[in-house]
């Protein structure tokens, strides 16, 4: 292996984040993933492992690219920060460790030093009790990489679905007043060049979705196809982009319309994400599209209620790995497809 | 088979109707399906049967026990109007053929003459105009039984999911000012009410989804579970029935999530579709719940685009068929579980 390894950040040691990282790690030739590293823990993920039954050396690591040569019988861990596996019981300190590891990831990947950063789960609101200011991981890989938050654009890829969500936490009452033509074509740019660079997409096909039942049905039931939507249709269409719809939301996601497009870009959050976690909720990757870095997450939280007992599935974060991998070699020029 | 059968409306007669229940009769032994007559349109059901290459012998009835003796060799149609069967170009003369077959099921089954009834998709702006004044089907049939449009239930039934959305072709920027305590309570009451007669399920489980992405997340985003949901769930609780949430919107329909209840209540109309379609296009069954009548209807529409190619699949027309029979037996106390 050439280059440089992933970068995989701690996440909240008191959530499934270790031990599915021990465990991505332990199915590395079966999944076939790329080297990587992980930014610090090294005796939580000791414990994580042993806790799961698993056998994993844990070997620490003062700079990425030794992780190159380890990585094949241990798990690298760049030496430094540590703290307690309390599995469940997350607290002020498992937030500090989780920010460190998660700054220490966005750092290597800006400077160069690892071709991309994988993100285990992190509780929001334990972040914010230890002074992280951003709505989430996403704002602040955006951030850290210069980039003002709405450059960075979360995708959601399953085996059966790649979906954008235009808006994202906000009330489903102010979905309406926020969307509006240069969103959705800001937005649109962004999903297709990273699909050519990042995903190998020779001309991506993007289904825009429409807001309300049944795209509103000529304007019986909401105004914002023929007003917002379709005006950005026409716009992209005129750059050349393969862009369609505004298409019903509820005929957009069946087995046979998930064959005509590459992805779905979606006007709320719900309307990406219900069908993408009904159709392929347990190798759900969150990916960052947009940003000079690339950047991944299994698509789930930190799970406290189960962390530690060995049911939480890693199948998430072995797809957000691979995915990261396959990004990153593709910048590269080196994927072999 | 003892008792009465079952009335299938023609539909359409540009529309796949025609033909599906054509298909659904050859299948008739592979699905046990219960004996069905249609009413009306011998004429169309020949030449759809013969252009979809299916042998299908048409025998015109005059009343609906005649059904039982033939239906096992031939597809019972209650004689009287008929028409022109000319796929993909709906007219006049066709919605009037479709609205008069819809009376006739539908009266039939008001006087208890059929077991319920199975409705074969039709265009509503065409029923329009031949004077429909109902939103719907399921409005007509409604209002047939002398009860309000809001007393019937739409319930979407797959072989994954059941889903009741609580509002439906409304603009979403609607859907937060039509919300209300006494909506999800009363709506509750009728599906819990359905599930036990019409389903066989003692005790049924429902869960009732928020509104807000992850639920609001306490209040961060929107304030209509803690508002409006909560306070409904409370109640409903109290009575005794098996209500859980508001359950974040994501989350509800992964695999695991489905197990853990028996039907959905949905904020939304493309909250219930969406994972709905996603799931089980082919086989979903739109079954009006809370009448005095059974009454199913495959969940698609006329697909004029493919009327007539033979592309259309029968697998919703089969379910909806097979799942008026179950509830009817059920309620006849006939079904043997």
């Amino acid at each position: 292996m050439e280059g440089a390894p992933l970068a995989v950040s701690l996440g909240d040691p008191a959530g499934v984040g270790p031990e599915l990282i021990a465990a991505a790690w332990a199915a590395r030739h079966t999944h076939g993933l790329m080297p990587f590293l992980v930014t610090g823990g090294p005796e939580i993920l000791r414990a994580a492992a042993k806790r799961r039954g698993l056998q994993v050396p844990v070997r620490a690591v003062f700079h990425p690219h030794e992780a190159l040569d380890c990585f094949d019988h241990a798990l690298p861990v760049l030496d430094g920060a540590d703290g307690d596996y309390r599995p469940g019981e997350p607290d002020r300190d498992g937030a500090a460790l989780a920010l460190a590891s998660l700054r220490e990831a966005t750092g290597l990947a800006r400077a160069g030093e690892v071709a991309g950063i994988v993100t285990a789960p992190v509780s929001k609101a334990r972040l914010a009790e230890v002074g992280f200011e951003h709505p989430g991981q996403t704002e602040f890989v955006a951030y850290a990489c210069g980039y003002a938050p709405g450059d960075a654009v979360m995708m959601l890829a399953g085996p059966q679905l790649r979906a954008v969500p235009l808006t994202v936490h906000i009330a489903l009452s102010e979905v309406p007043g926020q969307l509006n033509s240069a969103l959705i074509e800001r937005k649109a740019r962004i999903v297709a060049m990273a699909l050519i660079r990042d995903f190998g997409i020779a001309n991506p096909r993007i289904a825009i979705a429409g807001l309300n039942p049944h795209a509103g049905e000529e304007g019986r039931m909401g105004d914002e196809e023929a007003r917002i939507i379709a005006p950005a249709i026409a716009h992209l269409l005129a750059e050349g982009l393969a862009v369609t719809g505004p298409h019903p939301p509820d005929a957009l996601f069946t087995a046979r319309a998930r064959k005509t497009y590459d992805v779905a870009l979606c006007m709320y959050h719900d309307q990406a994400l219900i069908p993408l976690k009904a159709l392929d909720f347990d190798e759900g990757v969150n990916v960052t599209l947009g940003l000079p870095v690339v950047r991944t997450s299994p698509d789930h939280g930190t799970a406290f209620a189960i962390a530690g007992t060995g049911r939480a599935d890693p199948g998430a974060m072995i797809a957000a790995i691979r995915m990261a991998g396959d990004c990153a070699l593709r910048r590269l020029g080196l994927y072999d497809d």
